[in-house]
Protein backbone atom coordinates (compact mmCIF):
# COMPACT_ATOMS: atom_id res chain seq x y z
CA UNK A 1 0.00 0.00 0.00
CA UNK A 2 1.19 3.07 -1.23
CA UNK A 3 2.34 5.41 2.01
CA UNK A 4 2.86 9.37 0.77
CA UNK A 5 0.88 11.43 -2.09
CA UNK A 6 3.60 10.91 -4.39
CA UNK A 7 3.78 7.18 -4.46
CA UNK A 8 0.09 7.17 -5.19
CA UNK A 9 0.62 9.36 -8.06
CA UNK A 10 3.86 7.75 -9.67
CA UNK A 11 1.87 4.23 -8.96
CA UNK A 12 -1.82 5.88 -10.63
CA UNK A 13 0.46 7.95 -13.40
CA UNK A 14 2.01 4.62 -14.68
CA UNK A 15 -1.76 3.12 -14.58
CA UNK A 16 -0.58 0.11 -11.53
CA UNK A 17 -2.52 1.70 -9.53
CA UNK A 18 -6.45 2.02 -11.21
CA UNK A 19 -8.30 1.28 -8.15
CA UNK A 20 -10.45 3.47 -5.27
CA UNK A 21 -7.67 5.36 -3.02
CA UNK A 22 -9.33 4.66 0.29
CA UNK A 23 -6.83 3.81 2.81
CA UNK A 24 -4.06 4.83 0.73
CA UNK A 25 -1.42 7.28 1.58
CA UNK A 26 -2.79 7.58 5.06
CA UNK A 27 -2.97 11.46 6.32
CA UNK A 28 -2.57 12.54 2.61
CA UNK A 29 -4.92 14.79 1.43
CA UNK A 30 -7.66 13.53 -1.49
CA UNK A 31 -9.88 15.69 -3.36
CA UNK A 32 -12.69 15.77 -5.82
CA UNK A 33 -11.96 16.70 -9.46
CA UNK A 34 -13.95 18.67 -11.74
CA UNK A 35 -12.86 20.16 -15.16
CA UNK A 36 -14.35 22.80 -17.47
CA UNK A 37 -13.94 24.91 -20.13
CA UNK A 38 -13.06 28.52 -19.21
CA UNK A 39 -16.21 29.83 -20.24
CA UNK A 40 -18.22 27.23 -17.62
CA UNK A 41 -15.40 27.51 -14.84
CA UNK A 42 -16.60 31.10 -14.09
CA UNK A 43 -19.93 30.15 -13.29
CA UNK A 44 -18.86 27.62 -11.28
CA UNK A 45 -16.36 29.26 -9.11
CA UNK A 46 -19.13 31.64 -8.37
CA UNK A 47 -21.52 28.48 -7.77
CA UNK A 48 -18.56 27.41 -5.16
CA UNK A 49 -17.91 30.86 -3.66
CA UNK A 50 -22.23 31.12 -2.93
CA UNK A 51 -22.25 27.82 -1.85
CA UNK A 52 -18.67 26.75 0.01
CA UNK A 53 -19.77 24.11 2.31
CA UNK A 54 -20.73 22.08 -0.49
CA UNK A 55 -18.61 23.34 -2.79
CA UNK A 56 -15.18 23.55 -1.14
CA UNK A 57 -12.62 24.51 -3.73
CA UNK A 58 -8.93 23.70 -2.45
CA UNK A 59 -7.04 24.81 -5.92
CA UNK A 60 -8.24 25.86 -9.12
CA UNK A 61 -5.73 25.45 -12.35
CA UNK A 62 -4.70 28.42 -14.85
CA UNK A 63 -6.75 27.83 -17.86
CA UNK A 64 -5.06 24.99 -19.95
CA UNK A 65 -2.64 24.55 -17.10
CA UNK A 66 -2.98 20.63 -16.09
CA UNK A 67 -0.41 20.98 -13.37
CA UNK A 68 -1.12 21.34 -9.71
CA UNK A 69 0.94 23.71 -7.29
CA UNK A 70 -1.00 24.20 -4.32
CA UNK A 71 -2.29 20.37 -3.32
CA UNK A 72 0.95 18.93 -4.33
CA UNK A 73 3.77 20.41 -6.82
CA UNK A 74 3.96 19.59 -10.18
CA UNK A 75 0.70 16.82 -10.64
CA UNK A 76 -0.16 16.04 -13.79
CA UNK A 77 -4.20 16.16 -13.67
CA UNK A 78 -4.51 14.66 -16.87
CA UNK A 79 -2.67 11.03 -16.04
CA UNK A 80 -2.59 11.19 -11.57
CA UNK A 81 -5.89 10.33 -10.99
CA UNK A 82 -6.61 6.85 -10.64
CA UNK A 83 -10.24 6.75 -13.28
CA UNK A 84 -12.27 9.59 -15.22
CA UNK A 85 -15.70 10.53 -16.00
CA UNK A 86 -16.39 12.18 -19.45
CA UNK A 87 -19.40 13.58 -19.53
CA UNK A 88 -20.95 15.01 -22.38
CA UNK A 89 -24.21 17.37 -21.81
CA UNK A 90 -24.85 16.40 -18.74
CA UNK A 91 -24.77 12.37 -19.45
CA UNK A 92 -21.98 10.18 -18.79
CA UNK A 93 -20.13 8.66 -22.14
CA UNK A 94 -16.85 6.83 -20.52
CA UNK A 95 -14.42 6.21 -18.04
CA UNK A 96 -10.96 6.21 -18.70
CA UNK A 97 -7.99 5.85 -17.30
CA UNK A 98 -6.30 8.79 -18.34
CA UNK A 99 -7.45 12.05 -20.46
CA UNK A 100 -4.09 12.88 -22.06
CA UNK A 101 -5.51 13.03 -25.73
CA UNK A 102 -9.04 14.93 -24.15
CA UNK A 103 -7.42 17.58 -22.68
CA UNK A 104 -7.61 21.33 -24.59
CA UNK A 105 -6.41 24.58 -24.25
CA UNK A 106 -9.10 26.00 -22.38
CA UNK A 107 -9.69 23.45 -19.36
CA UNK A 108 -9.39 24.57 -16.00
CA UNK A 109 -9.28 21.66 -12.95
CA UNK A 110 -10.93 22.21 -9.68
CA UNK A 111 -10.12 20.38 -6.85
CA UNK A 112 -12.49 20.51 -4.13
CA UNK A 113 -12.21 19.40 -0.55
CA UNK A 114 -13.34 15.73 0.51
CA UNK A 115 -15.13 14.52 4.29
CA UNK A 116 -11.92 11.89 4.05
CA UNK A 117 -10.18 15.28 5.42
CA UNK A 118 -12.14 15.56 8.46
CA UNK A 119 -12.82 12.07 8.88
CA UNK A 120 -9.42 11.46 10.40
CA UNK A 121 -9.99 14.02 12.66
CA UNK A 122 -12.69 12.88 14.23
CA UNK A 123 -11.07 9.05 14.73
CA UNK A 124 -8.59 10.54 16.01
CA UNK A 125 -10.21 12.32 18.42
CA UNK A 126 -11.50 9.00 19.24
CA UNK A 127 -14.90 8.93 17.65
CA UNK A 128 -16.28 6.08 16.01
CA UNK A 129 -17.14 6.34 12.06
CA UNK A 130 -20.38 4.04 11.43
CA UNK A 131 -19.90 3.48 7.65
CA UNK A 132 -16.17 2.68 8.16
CA UNK A 133 -17.35 -0.13 11.09
CA UNK A 134 -19.90 -1.30 8.74
CA UNK A 135 -17.73 -1.37 6.03
CA UNK A 136 -19.71 0.41 3.55
CA UNK A 137 -19.65 3.31 1.33
CA UNK A 138 -21.04 6.82 3.94
CA UNK A 139 -24.93 6.98 3.59
CA UNK A 140 -26.04 10.06 1.15
CA UNK A 141 -29.50 12.40 0.86
CA UNK A 142 -30.61 14.74 -1.82
CA UNK A 143 -32.42 17.48 0.50
CA UNK A 144 -34.79 20.22 0.64
CA UNK A 145 -31.89 22.69 1.02
CA UNK A 146 -31.44 24.86 -1.99
CA UNK A 147 -27.95 25.84 -2.92
CA UNK A 148 -27.63 29.25 -4.68
CA UNK A 149 -27.43 29.81 -8.44
CA UNK A 150 -25.02 30.90 -10.08
CA UNK A 151 -24.97 31.93 -14.06
CA UNK A 152 -25.46 28.79 -15.70
CA UNK A 153 -25.77 26.64 -12.57
CA UNK A 154 -29.72 26.91 -11.52
CA UNK A 155 -30.49 26.55 -8.26
CA UNK A 156 -29.78 22.30 -6.90
CA UNK A 157 -30.40 20.69 -4.16
CA UNK A 158 -27.52 19.87 -1.57
CA UNK A 159 -26.55 16.76 -1.29
CA UNK A 160 -25.48 15.23 2.25
CA UNK A 161 -23.74 12.87 3.69
CA UNK A 162 -24.85 11.54 7.32
CA UNK A 163 -23.01 9.91 10.16
CA UNK A 164 -24.67 9.00 13.86
CA UNK A 165 -23.53 9.89 16.72
CA UNK A 166 -24.80 10.24 20.49
CA UNK A 167 -25.67 13.35 21.41
CA UNK A 168 -21.63 14.35 23.54
CA UNK A 169 -20.05 12.72 20.45
CA UNK A 170 -22.44 14.76 18.16
CA UNK A 171 -21.63 18.02 20.19
CA UNK A 172 -17.83 17.04 19.76
CA UNK A 173 -17.99 16.57 15.55
CA UNK A 174 -19.45 19.56 15.50
CA UNK A 175 -16.72 21.33 17.29
CA UNK A 176 -14.04 19.49 15.32
CA UNK A 177 -15.12 19.64 11.76
CA UNK A 178 -16.08 23.49 11.94
CA UNK A 179 -12.21 24.02 12.35
CA UNK A 180 -12.32 21.91 8.17
CA UNK A 181 -14.13 25.30 6.58
CA UNK A 182 -12.09 24.28 3.66
CA UNK A 183 -13.65 20.67 3.62
CA UNK A 184 -17.43 21.26 4.09
CA UNK A 185 -17.05 22.65 7.56
CA UNK A 186 -19.42 22.12 10.30
CA UNK A 187 -22.76 19.90 9.80
CA UNK A 188 -26.01 21.70 8.10
CA UNK A 189 -28.52 20.07 9.97
CA UNK A 190 -28.63 17.63 13.20
CA UNK A 191 -31.80 15.43 14.06
CA UNK A 192 -34.94 14.89 12.16
CA UNK A 193 -34.34 14.30 8.39
CA UNK A 194 -37.85 15.10 7.48
CA UNK A 195 -37.16 18.87 8.29
CA UNK A 196 -34.57 18.78 5.12
CA UNK A 197 -36.66 16.91 3.52
CA UNK A 198 -35.66 13.15 3.83
CA UNK A 199 -38.31 11.42 4.01
CA UNK A 200 -36.84 8.08 4.81
CA UNK A 201 -33.24 7.44 6.30
CA UNK A 202 -32.83 4.15 5.90
CA UNK A 203 -33.11 4.67 2.06
CA UNK A 204 -30.11 7.07 0.78
CA UNK A 205 -29.85 8.36 -2.57
CA UNK A 206 -26.01 7.45 -3.10
CA UNK A 207 -24.07 5.19 -1.24
CA UNK A 208 -25.13 2.69 1.44
CA UNK A 209 -27.45 2.72 4.74
CA UNK A 210 -26.10 2.51 8.23
CA UNK A 211 -27.27 1.81 11.56
CA UNK A 212 -28.59 4.33 13.58
CA UNK A 213 -28.40 3.00 17.17
CA UNK A 214 -31.00 3.71 20.14
CA UNK A 215 -29.88 6.97 21.52
CA UNK A 216 -28.10 8.36 18.15
CA UNK A 217 -28.83 11.44 16.60
CA UNK A 218 -28.07 11.82 13.12
CA UNK A 219 -25.86 14.66 12.27
CA UNK A 220 -25.77 15.86 8.21
CA UNK A 221 -22.95 17.05 6.42
CA UNK A 222 -22.81 19.15 2.74
CA UNK A 223 -21.48 16.66 0.49
CA UNK A 224 -19.00 17.03 -2.73
CA UNK A 225 -21.47 15.33 -4.85
CA UNK A 226 -23.78 18.40 -4.88
CA UNK A 227 -21.63 20.06 -7.77
CA UNK A 228 -21.67 17.03 -9.93
CA UNK A 229 -25.52 17.39 -9.27
CA UNK A 230 -25.39 20.89 -9.92
CA UNK A 231 -23.53 20.02 -13.47
CA UNK A 232 -25.53 17.67 -14.36
CA UNK A 233 -28.75 20.14 -14.42
CA UNK A 234 -26.92 22.54 -15.92
CA UNK A 235 -25.09 20.29 -18.66
CA UNK A 236 -22.10 21.64 -19.54
CA UNK A 237 -21.08 21.02 -23.55
CA UNK A 238 -17.74 18.57 -21.83
CA UNK A 239 -17.00 18.21 -18.78
CA UNK A 240 -14.39 15.67 -16.89
CA UNK A 241 -14.41 14.29 -13.30
CA UNK A 242 -12.86 11.18 -11.01
CA UNK A 243 -14.69 8.16 -10.77
CA UNK A 244 -16.41 7.34 -7.27
CA UNK A 245 -13.82 7.07 -4.94
CA UNK A 246 -10.90 7.29 -7.32
CA UNK A 247 -9.22 10.28 -5.31
CA UNK A 248 -6.53 13.08 -6.06
CA UNK A 249 -4.19 12.41 -3.66
CA UNK A 250 -1.85 14.94 -3.17
CA UNK A 251 1.39 16.08 -1.33
CA UNK A 252 -0.61 18.14 1.68
CA UNK A 253 -1.25 16.72 5.02
CA UNK A 254 -5.35 16.34 5.80
CA UNK A 255 -4.52 18.72 9.06
CA UNK A 256 -3.48 21.11 7.05
CA UNK A 257 -6.81 21.87 6.15
CA UNK A 258 -7.47 22.88 9.58
CA UNK A 259 -8.39 26.24 9.96
CA UNK B 1 -26.54 59.42 12.37
CA UNK B 2 -28.12 56.27 9.83
CA UNK B 3 -28.62 53.61 12.10
CA UNK B 4 -29.08 50.26 9.62
CA UNK B 5 -27.63 49.53 6.44
CA UNK B 6 -30.98 49.98 4.77
CA UNK B 7 -30.85 53.62 5.75
CA UNK B 8 -27.18 54.39 5.15
CA UNK B 9 -28.15 53.13 1.15
CA UNK B 10 -31.06 54.90 1.23
CA UNK B 11 -29.04 58.41 2.13
CA UNK B 12 -26.47 57.14 -0.11
CA UNK B 13 -28.88 56.49 -3.79
CA UNK B 14 -30.17 59.87 -2.87
CA UNK B 15 -26.62 61.26 -2.92
CA UNK B 16 -27.47 63.10 0.81
CA UNK B 17 -24.73 60.69 2.12
CA UNK B 18 -21.68 61.29 0.78
CA UNK B 19 -19.13 60.75 2.84
CA UNK B 20 -17.08 57.86 4.69
CA UNK B 21 -19.36 55.23 6.16
CA UNK B 22 -16.82 54.90 9.26
CA UNK B 23 -19.24 54.83 12.26
CA UNK B 24 -22.72 54.25 10.66
CA UNK B 25 -24.64 51.81 11.35
CA UNK B 26 -22.65 50.08 14.38
CA UNK B 27 -23.08 45.80 13.77
CA UNK B 28 -23.98 46.00 9.68
CA UNK B 29 -21.28 45.04 7.58
CA UNK B 30 -19.17 46.87 5.52
CA UNK B 31 -17.79 46.08 1.93
CA UNK B 32 -14.88 46.89 -0.32
CA UNK B 33 -16.44 46.61 -3.73
CA UNK B 34 -14.44 45.85 -6.89
CA UNK B 35 -16.30 45.62 -10.79
CA UNK B 36 -14.59 44.47 -13.47
CA UNK B 37 -15.09 42.85 -16.80
CA UNK B 38 -15.98 39.05 -16.92
CA UNK B 39 -12.60 38.63 -18.98
CA UNK B 40 -10.81 39.98 -15.92
CA UNK B 41 -13.41 38.66 -13.68
CA UNK B 42 -12.45 34.58 -13.58
CA UNK B 43 -9.06 35.33 -12.84
CA UNK B 44 -9.71 37.78 -9.92
CA UNK B 45 -12.02 34.85 -8.24
CA UNK B 46 -8.87 32.58 -8.88
CA UNK B 47 -6.98 35.05 -7.33
CA UNK B 48 -9.17 35.36 -4.56
CA UNK B 49 -9.20 31.79 -4.58
CA UNK B 50 -5.50 31.33 -4.28
CA UNK B 51 -5.27 34.30 -1.55
CA UNK B 52 -8.01 34.04 0.57
CA UNK B 53 -6.87 35.97 3.35
CA UNK B 54 -6.01 39.30 1.68
CA UNK B 55 -9.09 38.69 -0.58
CA UNK B 56 -12.22 37.19 0.95
CA UNK B 57 -14.96 37.52 -0.92
CA UNK B 58 -18.32 37.68 0.73
CA UNK B 59 -20.20 38.24 -2.64
CA UNK B 60 -20.04 38.51 -6.33
CA UNK B 61 -22.82 39.34 -8.80
CA UNK B 62 -23.84 37.81 -11.97
CA UNK B 63 -22.29 38.82 -15.28
CA UNK B 64 -24.26 41.88 -16.42
CA UNK B 65 -26.64 42.20 -12.66
CA UNK B 66 -25.78 44.96 -10.59
CA UNK B 67 -27.92 43.95 -7.49
CA UNK B 68 -26.96 42.23 -4.46
CA UNK B 69 -28.68 39.32 -2.89
CA UNK B 70 -26.47 38.13 -0.07
CA UNK B 71 -25.02 40.97 1.89
CA UNK B 72 -28.23 42.56 1.05
CA UNK B 73 -31.05 42.13 -0.69
CA UNK B 74 -31.66 44.33 -4.14
CA UNK B 75 -29.19 46.99 -3.55
CA UNK B 76 -27.95 48.82 -6.50
CA UNK B 77 -23.87 48.30 -6.80
CA UNK B 78 -24.13 51.44 -9.18
CA UNK B 79 -25.66 54.11 -6.71
CA UNK B 80 -25.46 52.64 -3.08
CA UNK B 81 -21.89 53.19 -2.36
CA UNK B 82 -21.14 56.53 -1.55
CA UNK B 83 -17.94 57.50 -3.93
CA UNK B 84 -16.72 55.29 -6.52
CA UNK B 85 -13.05 55.59 -8.18
CA UNK B 86 -12.99 54.44 -12.26
CA UNK B 87 -9.53 53.32 -12.91
CA UNK B 88 -7.80 52.68 -16.68
CA UNK B 89 -5.21 50.19 -17.15
CA UNK B 90 -4.59 51.05 -13.73
CA UNK B 91 -4.36 54.40 -13.10
CA UNK B 92 -7.18 56.48 -11.60
CA UNK B 93 -8.90 58.45 -13.88
CA UNK B 94 -12.02 59.78 -12.07
CA UNK B 95 -14.40 59.90 -8.42
CA UNK B 96 -18.29 59.61 -9.11
CA UNK B 97 -20.88 59.46 -6.83
CA UNK B 98 -22.60 57.18 -8.70
CA UNK B 99 -21.70 54.57 -12.06
CA UNK B 100 -25.06 54.20 -13.52
CA UNK B 101 -24.20 55.17 -17.01
CA UNK B 102 -20.59 53.43 -16.78
CA UNK B 103 -22.40 49.64 -15.90
CA UNK B 104 -21.80 47.13 -18.60
CA UNK B 105 -23.50 43.73 -19.67
CA UNK B 106 -20.08 42.10 -19.26
CA UNK B 107 -19.41 43.79 -15.34
CA UNK B 108 -19.28 41.55 -12.63
CA UNK B 109 -18.74 43.34 -8.84
CA UNK B 110 -17.22 41.95 -5.86
CA UNK B 111 -17.49 42.72 -1.86
CA UNK B 112 -14.87 41.95 -0.41
CA UNK B 113 -14.67 41.72 3.34
CA UNK B 114 -13.42 44.61 5.76
CA UNK B 115 -11.14 44.58 9.23
CA UNK B 116 -13.87 46.48 10.65
CA UNK B 117 -16.27 43.75 10.74
CA UNK B 118 -13.67 41.88 13.13
CA UNK B 119 -12.41 45.30 14.86
CA UNK B 120 -15.90 45.08 16.50
CA UNK B 121 -15.50 41.55 18.04
CA UNK B 122 -12.13 42.88 19.58
CA UNK B 123 -13.83 45.96 21.34
CA UNK B 124 -16.75 43.54 21.78
CA UNK B 125 -13.77 41.49 23.77
CA UNK B 126 -12.51 44.20 25.59
CA UNK B 127 -9.89 45.15 23.36
CA UNK B 128 -8.64 48.78 22.55
CA UNK B 129 -7.80 49.70 19.01
CA UNK B 130 -4.75 51.98 18.97
CA UNK B 131 -5.77 53.69 15.36
CA UNK B 132 -9.27 54.17 16.71
CA UNK B 133 -7.83 55.39 20.07
CA UNK B 134 -5.38 57.85 18.28
CA UNK B 135 -8.37 58.84 16.73
CA UNK B 136 -6.41 58.47 12.57
CA UNK B 137 -6.55 55.56 9.64
CA UNK B 138 -4.83 52.20 10.45
CA UNK B 139 -1.53 51.74 9.42
CA UNK B 140 -0.91 49.76 6.41
CA UNK B 141 2.26 47.69 4.87
CA UNK B 142 4.05 45.94 1.86
CA UNK B 143 5.29 43.25 3.00
CA UNK B 144 7.63 40.77 1.51
CA UNK B 145 5.00 38.29 1.79
CA UNK B 146 3.96 37.05 -1.78
CA UNK B 147 0.62 36.71 -2.71
CA UNK B 148 0.46 33.16 -5.11
CA UNK B 149 -0.16 34.50 -8.72
CA UNK B 150 -3.51 34.10 -10.74
CA UNK B 151 -4.14 34.58 -14.25
CA UNK B 152 -3.75 37.76 -15.34
CA UNK B 153 -2.65 38.37 -11.79
CA UNK B 154 0.75 38.59 -11.19
CA UNK B 155 2.57 37.84 -7.97
CA UNK B 156 2.10 40.65 -5.96
CA UNK B 157 3.26 41.77 -2.93
CA UNK B 158 0.94 40.95 0.52
CA UNK B 159 -0.34 44.17 2.04
CA UNK B 160 -0.98 43.84 6.12
CA UNK B 161 -2.63 46.09 8.28
CA UNK B 162 -1.06 46.42 12.03
CA UNK B 163 -2.13 46.76 15.31
CA UNK B 164 -0.54 46.91 18.17
CA UNK B 165 -1.11 44.71 21.80
CA UNK B 166 0.46 43.43 24.83
CA UNK B 167 0.94 39.25 24.66
CA UNK B 168 -1.85 38.31 26.20
CA UNK B 169 -4.31 40.81 24.15
CA UNK B 170 -2.73 39.69 21.00
CA UNK B 171 -3.24 36.52 22.02
CA UNK B 172 -7.13 36.70 22.29
CA UNK B 173 -7.09 39.04 18.80
CA UNK B 174 -5.60 35.68 17.57
CA UNK B 175 -8.49 33.53 19.17
CA UNK B 176 -11.05 35.84 17.74
CA UNK B 177 -10.00 36.76 14.22
CA UNK B 178 -9.60 33.32 13.35
CA UNK B 179 -13.19 32.84 14.07
CA UNK B 180 -13.88 35.21 10.86
CA UNK B 181 -12.17 33.48 7.82
CA UNK B 182 -14.03 35.80 5.18
CA UNK B 183 -12.60 38.61 7.00
CA UNK B 184 -9.29 38.36 6.69
CA UNK B 185 -9.06 35.89 9.30
CA UNK B 186 -6.33 35.07 11.99
CA UNK B 187 -2.96 37.31 11.38
CA UNK B 188 -0.55 36.74 9.36
CA UNK B 189 2.68 37.53 11.36
CA UNK B 190 3.20 38.60 15.24
CA UNK B 191 6.25 40.50 15.83
CA UNK B 192 9.73 41.47 14.53
CA UNK B 193 8.32 43.60 11.15
CA UNK B 194 11.80 43.11 9.63
CA UNK B 195 10.79 39.51 9.14
CA UNK B 196 8.25 40.20 6.67
CA UNK B 197 9.80 42.67 4.92
CA UNK B 198 9.09 45.67 6.58
CA UNK B 199 11.79 47.79 7.35
CA UNK B 200 10.67 51.15 9.55
CA UNK B 201 7.59 50.30 11.40
CA UNK B 202 6.89 54.67 12.11
CA UNK B 203 6.40 54.78 8.03
CA UNK B 204 3.48 52.79 7.10
CA UNK B 205 2.96 52.65 3.18
CA UNK B 206 -0.89 53.63 3.30
CA UNK B 207 -2.59 55.09 6.65
CA UNK B 208 -1.76 56.23 9.34
CA UNK B 209 1.25 55.70 12.02
CA UNK B 210 0.00 54.48 15.26
CA UNK B 211 1.85 54.32 18.54
CA UNK B 212 3.55 50.64 19.77
CA UNK B 213 3.71 51.21 23.68
CA UNK B 214 6.13 49.12 26.19
CA UNK B 215 5.70 46.12 26.03
CA UNK B 216 3.53 45.75 23.29
CA UNK B 217 3.86 43.79 19.81
CA UNK B 218 2.85 44.46 16.87
CA UNK B 219 -0.23 41.93 15.01
CA UNK B 220 -0.34 42.03 11.40
CA UNK B 221 -3.88 41.21 9.38
CA UNK B 222 -3.80 40.80 5.38
CA UNK B 223 -5.17 43.57 4.18
CA UNK B 224 -7.74 44.38 1.62
CA UNK B 225 -5.68 47.08 -0.07
CA UNK B 226 -4.07 43.96 -1.61
CA UNK B 227 -6.39 43.17 -4.40
CA UNK B 228 -6.44 46.69 -5.19
CA UNK B 229 -2.78 46.36 -5.44
CA UNK B 230 -2.83 43.61 -7.34
CA UNK B 231 -4.91 44.88 -10.11
CA UNK B 232 -2.95 47.93 -10.41
CA UNK B 233 -0.31 46.14 -11.40
CA UNK B 234 -2.40 43.75 -13.70
CA UNK B 235 -3.62 47.02 -15.67
CA UNK B 236 -7.46 45.55 -16.76
CA UNK B 237 -8.76 48.14 -19.32
CA UNK B 238 -11.36 48.94 -16.72
CA UNK B 239 -11.91 48.50 -13.26
CA UNK B 240 -14.57 49.95 -10.82
CA UNK B 241 -13.73 50.51 -6.81
CA UNK B 242 -15.09 52.44 -3.87
CA UNK B 243 -13.01 55.42 -2.39
CA UNK B 244 -11.23 54.40 0.52
CA UNK B 245 -13.48 54.25 3.65
CA UNK B 246 -16.61 55.15 1.15
CA UNK B 247 -17.92 51.48 1.65
CA UNK B 248 -20.60 49.35 0.74
CA UNK B 249 -23.08 49.11 4.10
CA UNK B 250 -24.93 45.68 4.03
CA UNK B 251 -27.97 44.23 5.55
CA UNK B 252 -26.05 41.06 7.52
CA UNK B 253 -24.27 41.75 10.49
CA UNK B 254 -20.88 41.64 11.78
CA UNK B 255 -21.59 38.66 13.46
CA UNK B 256 -23.19 36.57 10.80
CA UNK B 257 -19.61 36.43 9.23
CA UNK B 258 -18.31 34.48 12.27
CA UNK B 259 -17.38 30.73 11.76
Amino acid sequence: MPQTGKEVRSGVSQQLITGPTSGMAPGFVQANLAILPVDWAFDFLLFAQRNPKPCPIIEAGDMGNPFTKFCADGADIRTDIPKYRVYKHGEMTEERLDIKDLWQDDFVYFLLGCSFSFEDALIKAGLKIRHMEENVNVPMYKTSIMCHAAGKFQETPMVVSMRPFKPADAIKAIEITREFPTVHGSPVHIGNPEEIGIADISRPDFGDPVTIKEGEVPVFWACGVTPQMAAMVARPPLMITHAPGHMFVGDKMDHEFKL
